[in-house]
């Protein structure tokens, strides 16, 4: 059976994230539904990050096999007609290797995190950013951020549920900057490793908020990585300005 | 009666417009019915500029004229509490004199109109976004809307159930740029003029958007305008990538 490749975009609000589960509505739902649509039977896809409920993607890669050999124009044209009106999209389709595998081929995941920093509810923005009151230092989060880049133990910004193998991960990027969004300052966190330990990125931002607001230092981040507990760490932010962005394979799916 | 302005932000989409109606939700009746929570009986407030359903509001000017002497932070704050959960907020509040006038004080009104290019369907910016899946020639959309600029008769621009006393109207500024994007290239129409027909934005966008996609020339534009005919129009692009975005008063109204 020929095998595709699909980046999917999509909102998390109305999700229960993205792994099925029989009762609620999830992304991989959805996906399946839409190519039971256009084939009839059973299909299990699988996806380079299981997002959780909330969050969002803007470049989540997932893959199907499928009988027909399909353009692959055609394929996310088609899948978008049945995924109407729910707000994902296929964007690009693509044919890929036999082996090719969504998430046992991707080298690396890059994660985008958005806090708007504004007083007044978010309107616009409502549910795609994490909104907050107050000002942010960036260049004392940067900093902060600067104590988790590399290779450690990272059990203190890991989830007591998390199920993989090994605490230990490399963090290849974790960078802050402040931006102008559409109704208001915001700070966004470019979060790039290979692999990510359950609510990673969310406790690190949780974790650098508190920083930015000066009730830790970036010395607090160090200390709290280095405990190896998950007491230490700071609280975890919400899962809405949380996006998949980018997936890395070893070479290019989509020309 | 002390009088108060209020800068007030919000999605289109879950009201038919600004001005108070009967039976449907509006802008102006979500705002009365909170200022009614915070001082009893009723509030008739006035605007800048009475969106259509649909159209969004990034700085829409309105007054309120109100017993108590509020702290403007404090009414702002106070609002927003009662505007909960609608997509409305009041970014924030000053203190005017008794004789200025959202409206009548104005001296000039900015729109813009956001288009996404893209075929697969938006899902971040549904609603917010008018969606096109061709490319557009922003040089030749530049160009007739370089048609436009100046004191004009706009009744080609102008919707048959337009009010206005005349169709004159001194266009300031139409801009057009492509930017890029949360989740593809958009083109942004900046408009600003002293004040506008009934759907004069739409009229132009929707217009212009023939010429960026090649089947009307920048001459074409031209002579619709010349035309001084509703019939010559382009076809009125809708609501949904609508935002009024600014204001301009004599002074600025909020410190």
């Amino acid at each position: 059976m020929p095998r595709y490749a699909l980046k999917v975009e999509y909102q998390g609000k109305p999700f229960a994230g993205w792994q099925r589960q029989k009762e609620l509505p999830t992304v991989q739902g959805a996906i399946e539904a839409a190519l039971s649509r256009i084939e009839p039977g059973e299909h299990t896809i699988a996806a380079a990050g299981r997002t959780d409920a909330g969050v969002h993607a803007l470049g989540q890669i997932a893959h199907c096999d499928l009988v027909k050999e399909w353009d692959p124009f055609r394929l996310s044209e088609a899948l978008n007609y049945h995924l109407k009106p729910q707000p994902v999209a296929i964007v690009r389709a693509a044919r890929v290797d036999d082996d090719w595998h969504a998430r046992f081929s991707a080298l690396e995941r890059q994660y985008l995190f958005r806090i708007l920093m504004r007083r007044a509810p978010a309107t616009h923005e409502r549910g795609q950013v994490w909104q907050i009151s107050h000002e942010l230092d960036v260049a004392a989060m940067q900093a902060g951020a600067d104590m988790l880049i590399g290779r450690h133990d990272f059990t203190t910004f890991r989830s007591t549920i998390c199920q993989a193998a090994s605490p230990v991960k490399t963090l290849d990027e974790l960078r802050v900057e402040q931006v102008q969004g559409f109704s208001g300052p915001e700070i966004h966190f470019h979060v790039r490793a290979r692999s990510f330990l359950h609510n990673q990125v969310r406790s690190f931002v949780g974790t650098l908020e508190r920083v930015g607001a000066g009730s830790w230092s970036p010395d607090d981040v160090r200390n709290a990585l280095e405990a190896v507990d998950r007491a230490a760490c700071g609280p975890v932010c919400p899962p809405q300005g949380l996006y998949l962005a980018r997936v890395g394979y070893p070479e290019p799916v989509f020309s």
